[in-house]
């Protein structure tokens, strides 16, 4: 390891290489950073601290089994952590977009923390014989995008979530009363209430968190222990039911070991189901994104029942103009989610025998996923929906003048006659009530004033 | 009702139409036939019976609540009766893609229905104000969908799932001791036996199960009783409750009302979330049936562990060739989904304010992924894998001939010793053994020959 | 060929298979439709008479060339003939989701074309030898699929795409004065006409014509003459180009032998661009689309700046309610062209070395999609662009009313006190005209009346 | 512009904002940075640059058109070069998911060139009325998107795929007499070369040159002049056109103004479009770099026909492994761009009358697609491609073992008996010639030894 020139030499199995003098790394990385110079971005932060807190877990237990002995054993626990804290993730230099087993950031992982545990403990740690002992990037790595996916999920995305839904749930019971006409194929229809719509939008909200968690006990679910190919090799029996406890206790998350090591290397569908339960709340956020910002349509030429908060200067050229701006980053976070989505669909499609080899660009998409939609979760809350107010005028005219409201009338007129009312109504500009008098219904005691009042009613026709 | 040349004229709101003199169904379902010249093709047969389903229960209850009257009800259910059981398919003459609430399809299903039930009564029946009485396409219609979902999952899919299951078990069980060599990369790796990996494909094939049933829940939410926007506007209090649980006797599938109406019209993230489950379990056939077809590879120029049954003559000019073709079509039915999914996704995020409708897009694409990945995995039980047999010589040599079988000696070498064995090995051809013995390990003590012998036995190298 | 309780025992190189005694059909067909029980759906008519008028042209060729007899090539012409002209597609009973190579679909056309050249002639035509003579499935099927979406491209949907372009112009020139407020963000900005809006539609529409011809050259190239694996093993010199020559007089298509040939066959690259430009003709039809529905939104809680005809009765429950049915179908089709897309990508990416074996999955998608787009196109041109008719008050209402006519003061005042004005004449509700005046930019000379007269004309803004 | 703790205060139209006292941008951008708090990633350099170049470009005709002075022009023209130069990225913090008009992103040109302008000239400058003056965020920046597309597409993607493409043919012409087994559906079929699989990949890189470049017309074509809603409004006449011929002679590529505004900002199919074509791409180089890596596949279980180069340990625990490590990141990035493309679509289907608000995350990911795609490429060709050498015996080999090298006797014993033969040839162990010889074809006349020498040549049987 002689310096010179601001690099040093490292030997790995396959011969020397320059190193940068002050980097953390080794050889394998060094190979790495200068084989894939590809997007120029390198692995999650998240998965960066996953395969830290692993590797910790790992040289514990390996320790207490007598794999490496107990110096070695806390001296590689304590760089994992300080690893895991973030501060060295300017250490992990190597390209997403790599070798499809993540084997380099593995490698990176185990150089980085042996040459930190080397430091603490004064000699020479292995990066293979040491840090990585009784597991393989096969199953560690795949294990480090299972876990971070799932804290991500659990600590960041379904508070976000549940932090949405109370918001739009605030606003169900705020707009409880204000009656608007209901709208089906754009068309004017029968009355809601803009509480009743933000209702569903907060049910929506509330049924992504129910489908993140139904996904997470096979999210949840490590592949570790399975080593190079399912098998175990060169694992000690009970090291990984002891590494994921110690993970489990320290994180709180459920984690569990694999069921099944083969499908668990081979396969990768727990990540295809959790994106596509990413994809369906993304779908829902677009959904109500879209009503919220059409809504808020106008000041004049739009629909206008909304107003939604000023946050800034909406054009660089008509002057005045104040844009939907927040719905729009969600909506595009829901596209960004659906491609990221087909991503992780049509790697996970693409395993081969005993290991599917598109891990890093899963772990990007997936982790990425889950980030932007908790982050768009919180704006949408923070910046749009506490500040949102009705037009409780705009929202009654409407409800008031839809033909629509002609349809508690079916059950006394029939459904024929119901639409000659409505259609005359709308062709002569008239109320439904005035058409239904003038064809004699109340004349003819079909129905009493008394009940047509009750029956065109718009607020009470919100309720069954 | 007029008849002259083989057509007779009916009317509805819009005034008259000319239908086919033969035809049950009336005026609306003839303005759709006309409206929508699009694919030749109609809704699914499933979509169909499920129609008919909810409209015989809706009589039923429309009749014990009074709404409509006795006679009127028992003609209805028993009109609706014939239709659920497939005899009138042929009077679904719409295009599917039509008007996106399915209004048309339901004012078909009311007419045809109508038609029965008035010859059934010898009275006139109206489409709109018996039939559909309580109801709106826009509950009826997504409800309908819901349910024939749900029945084709339950009955069809995880059915042929399970028996695909128990197919890849017994191999599994077959191959349990038919050592061969892992493949990570693509390249030579520690030794696997097949039945772990038909274990691992078995294992993938029940978790897809479990993916299913856990969107069950929300799948077999019915939208009924929320009628035009939710509000359930123009429906008997208790109306929905009482068809639902009359369709859950009929039928024995968890179906429940729509906790949240607005969600339940507004949007449809039930199905884009049950969409990507099987769009998981797609990905997960996939996997399996390039496993198998990729160790069936040869007979010469290939891997050649596996035999598949030869079902036909693969070429037209290659004679004697024969194909995995049960695999083939597995691998586009796969493709399909993915497709099918991708419409479902689009689609479920278009929704507007009271009612999403991209519907009868949605109803046939998962109603046909249902089909097909039903089909899919019994066509690949029966016509494939129960017919699979190993070469369990060739698989043997592939085990031994792997330089990774090294990879137990890590642990009494290091790894870079272990690195620098296999290299010579694979480049003089020799044996891991003999490189072993000849870099003066056995006699310098580090290993004996008996360890070396159970270090290098495959087999054993496939258990932990 | 003995038969008994209406089969016949036919003969192939598998041994024996009991095939319907009317059948044209012979054994390997049988096989085929017996082995894939999956979808109940063929492959597409396009798909039968392309595979047709490549039989007839080859074996023209190979008559002229001498590797068949002049009568047996006379007789197979005439078969295939037949066949092209659509009246034996019953005779075409095998699953779309078959072998990957299509031989299944392939050898189908080689025995009922073989069978009706035997009764023509009086005596055997081999499948193989005599039909299939010179030929591959591996060859001949990609060119069925290319001959048939060329076919479609050029003869259905570039026209329909045409005819849609018209009617968008012509709706160009009819509303050329109709002016209305421009929206961006669906919020209101500076004046745009209803013309200018469908100008740029049907320049979408002439933009996609230019797209699919773009990519014709590609998609036109067949593979024909690659034989089994490209290297044309068993195919005479200039066999291919004789066919082809033959295929291009008398379709009038643009066809060309595929420049390489391994390419042609090993890759799927020409459908998978095709596709791409199917769905981004799709996409544009969608804006389309959804932009006609929200213009005509209303009557009352909509934007209500046109009226779109009246087809069918909207609702089952609500009388009187008419929907933009025509656009939501063309929108359903769109999601169905996007998800038909995303399997031909899927599948296209899925090729081994010498064969891509997605074939007819891709084939399905793509014929699919292109008459669906064809179908969409017409049914919008004459169902909804021809009957649509300008609310010119509304739209005029719209364009005076919004904020942003403040713009064209930039020049004059700058953006910021612009910016003011515009928020001061909406919280005042008055005109932009009203607050210009009162700030007192007319009394201070930046600004003469005549000047803001011109200024805030909205329909001179439209114009450069 | 006060400061105070590192701050200073600054205003824009809606009111005081405090902004990093060293920051060069103003009011609007540090609202933006507030308000979305979602990637952590900005928009993409090429992006920032193309905004920069358009800026400058029209600071040159604003300032020819007496828009604005000549020393105001000036001083912003040099501003603009800086930033277009790269040394300010880091002044454009906003997320890029942010307000779907990319009107942000426009402002934090306009204000960090006002603020360099402002250094410049030692006077105040405007952002919108001076460095904004004749354009629109709605047209400059769609505009900078298709700028920096174009640029991408042709000065790094074309370049780098044809530097692929002439790797690949090298590599065609070297392999050119190596002879393998050909594979259809992975089974052996009749012989090719490896130059003419070479061939076909070289022909496919070349064909995707093709496809690019046939999309370039319409990606380049620049919506500026459109202003706010496509009509031009506070655009001098001629502006735009003279903006897009400085921008064409200053890069060299071929940008046009768009043929209609209208079209040009309401949809984005243009990007679309070239998407597909980047799919198409990316398609092509996953089944190159799937074929590579399955014939590097071994050493001992696997087919072995070429040595892919070593470039680093393939494994963290096996030792000595080398894997396709290249390949595999080539395959990561095809997903990616795989997923990217179904953003754009998306995206590209959500515009809303005069503008589709979807820009930002549109373009952040087709300028990623280039960037990832030419990088894929060129790593592809020098880590890889050229380095490839092949097993030629091994390859020989299977072309000799292929069942397959029957088929050129079909047209003397016809398919039937050749198929017999195939068959015997396997089940027996010997080869075809022998068997041919034994079932007496040769002692009947049929086929002479010599016919039977040449027949059975596998090289010769390569050619047609």
């Amino acid at each position: 390891m002689t310096e010179e020139n601001g690099f040093r030499v490292e030997r790995d199995t396959m011969g020397e290489v320059r190193v940068p003098a002050e980097a953390l790394w080794r050889a394998q990385t060094q190979r790495a950073v200068e084989n894939f110079p590809v997007s120029g971005r390198g692995i999650e932060p998240g998965n960066i601290r996953a395969l830290a807190q692993i590797k910790g877990a790992a040289a514990a237990v390996n320790g207490a089994l007598g794999v490496i002995d107990a110096d070695l054993a806390t001296a590689i626990q304590v760089a994992a952590a300080h690893v895991a804290g973030g501060g060295f993730d300017d250490q992990f230099p190597i390209d997403v977009f790599q070798t499809g087993s993540g084997t380099s950031s593995n490698m990176n992982a185990n150089e980085v923390i042996a040459t930190l545990a080397a430091r603490e403990i004064g000699r020479d740690v292995h990066p293979n014989d040491h840090v990585n002992a009784s597991q393989s990037s096969n199953d560690v790595y795949p294990s480090s995008i299972h876990l971070a996916a799932t804290e991500a999920v659990v600590n960041e995305l379904i508070p976000a979530l549940a932090h949405l839904g109370a918001a739009l749930s605030a606003k169900a019971d705020e707009f409880a009363t204000v009656v608007k006409a209901g709208r089906t194929h754009l068309m004017d229809a029968t009355p809601v209430t803009l509480g009743q719509e933000f209702g569903g939008y907060a049910a929506q909200v509330r049924n992504g968190i129910a489908r993140l968690e139904s996904s997470v006990p096979r999210l949840a679910e490590l592949p570790l222990g399975g080593t190079a190919v399912g098998t175990g090799v060169n694992t000690p029996p009970g090291f990984a039911a002891a590494v994921i406890e110690r993970l489990r206790d320290a994180t709180g998350l459920p984690l569990t070991e694999a069921r099944d090591h083969f499908e668990a290397q081979g396969a990768r569908d727990g990540l295809v189901e959790a994106s596509g339960q990413l994809r369906t709340v993304a779908i829902g956020l677009y959904k109500i994104a879209n009503d919220i910002r059409w809504m808020g349509s106008g000041p004049r030429a739009g629909l206008g029942e909304l107003r939604i908060p000023d946050l800034q200067p909406g054009s660089s050229i008509m002057p005045g103009k104040v844009n939907p701006v927040v719905c729009e980053s969600v909506r595009q976070v829901s596209a960004q989610v659906i491609g990221n989505d087909a991503v992780i669909a049509f790697a996970g499609s693409q395993g081969d025998f005993e290991l599917n080899v598109m891990l890093p660009v899963m772990a990007r998409n997936i982790l990425e996923s889950v980030r932007l939609l908790a982050a768009a979760s919180r704006m949408l809350a923070d910046r749009c929906v506490v500040g949102l107010a009705a037009n409780e005028e705009v929202a009654r005219a409407y409800a008031e003048g839809s033909p629509s409201i002609v349809t508690p009338l079916n059950r006394h007129l029939g459904y024929d006659e119901a639409a000659a009312i409505a259609k005359e109504a709308l062709a002569s500009g008239r109320s439904i009530r005035a058409v239904v008098v003038d064809r004699g219904h109340v004349a003819s005691g079909k129905i009493s004033e008394a009940e047509l009042d009750e029956l065109l009613d718009v607020l009470r026709m919100t309720r069954p």
